[in-house]
């Protein structure tokens, strides 16, 4: 049986776990709104951006107050530091998310998206939902394994975000500047949230096995 | 006389104050390269980002061994992950001032920013500068009231960074779209510099008084 101190440990982590679901929803509906240029939808995703904050404040105050009463060995100090690290990447998830929605909103009821992007940002919607799920299952299970394969799923995101630029940028692009700035400014938002998750899960690395994978990507560039 | 523990803390404080100073170069010789498209000057910004990382690294090092060992009291253990937290703030201005060079370095000799929006970049460069310079005092300085003048500098950033918008979306914008994608996505470079400076500064103020100011600022639109 475990001890309280313990339980409170696995309580910190069962909420991170709970924090990739409650970002992976916003993603997922994020990207269906702007898809199908679909305000309401949007708006939820922008409403529901505070559960998010408000779940990280928990987990911070949970985290702060078990540091400070009980006096962690230095390998639960790691782990409980590392839970607010992820705390801080899962509530910039959440805002990502979130400012997808606020482009939808802002050229509502206009599309952001022409035709000829669809797939590419459907693509990306996909990639950021196998991402965060895995990263869910990294810290559930603290699976080393698993979290090895994010970078994998980061550079098939990398990938889809220079084929966006590549049609923005092409001389066929006939949808004028401001869809331009709108479509690449998703695209980074999608490339970080990627970013973001990738970190999540380097830090259970981290911790089980002491190597720190790596950093976030290089910025998507468009040579 | 202090002893070797509070010693610790502040030399923890002093390092952060450090990297304010490397990311407020990082940013001024970013913007120089930016605007004068300095190919050497961007590369020593994008090289230079490495002396970032390694000072966010050694931070993170002492803090954690000064939690393991001493047992520090709540309000000695709410500064430390505080400085972690701000640490980690600061790692990330270093990325961003090296993704403006980076756009520099893509589009040499070419420049990035036309005419009508030198000045406006200018500019945003002098608020980015003039934000992390506050940031850096209030650090040294636990100067609460400091701390309140950032958001004001913040929503002048803000500005410009709509400004930006304006000229690029205006009927009389001829620079196409690639150069329109590049400097909005600079521009958000700015803005997100100065809101990670502004979270630097806050997480003092809550240290100080007990009271979180503010989250990160709204992405800025174009409406």
């Amino acid at each position: 049986m475990r001890d309280v101190y313990h339980e409170e440990l696995d309580a910190i982590s069962d909420q991170l776990v709970e924090m990739t679901r409650l970002v992976s929803s916003a993603m997922a509906r994020a990207t269906t709104a702007l898809l199908d240029a679909d305000l309401k939808l949007a708006e939820s995703v922008i409403e529901g951006d505070e559960t998010v904050n408000e779940a990280q404040h928990t987990l911070e105050n949970a985290a702060l107050q078990l540091m400070a009463r009980q006096q962690p060995v230095a390998g639960d100090l790691r782990t409980l530091v590392a839970s607010l690290r992820m705390s801080a990447d899962l509530e910039r998830m959440g805002d990502l998310a979130s400012h997808i929605a606020r482009v939808t909103r802002r050229r509502y009821p206009a599309s952001v998206v022409p035709a000829e992007l669809r797939s590419t940002i459907l693509q990306m919607g996909q990639v950021a939902e196998r991402i965060v799920a895995k990263a869910g299952s990294v810290i559930a299970r603290k699976d080393a394994e698993v979290a090895l394969e994010l970078p994998r799923d980061d550079d098939e995101m990398d990938r889809l975000h220079r084929e966006l630029y590549r049609t923005i940028l092409a001389p066929e692009w006939t949808y004028g500047v401001e869809t331009a700035v709108d479509v690449s400014l998703c695209g980074r938002y999608y490339e970080r949230y990627a970013d973001h998750a990738v970190s999540t899960a380097s830090r259970v690395v981290f911790l089980v096995t002491g190597v720190w994978e790596r950093e976030e990507s290089e910025p998507v560039s468009h040579q």
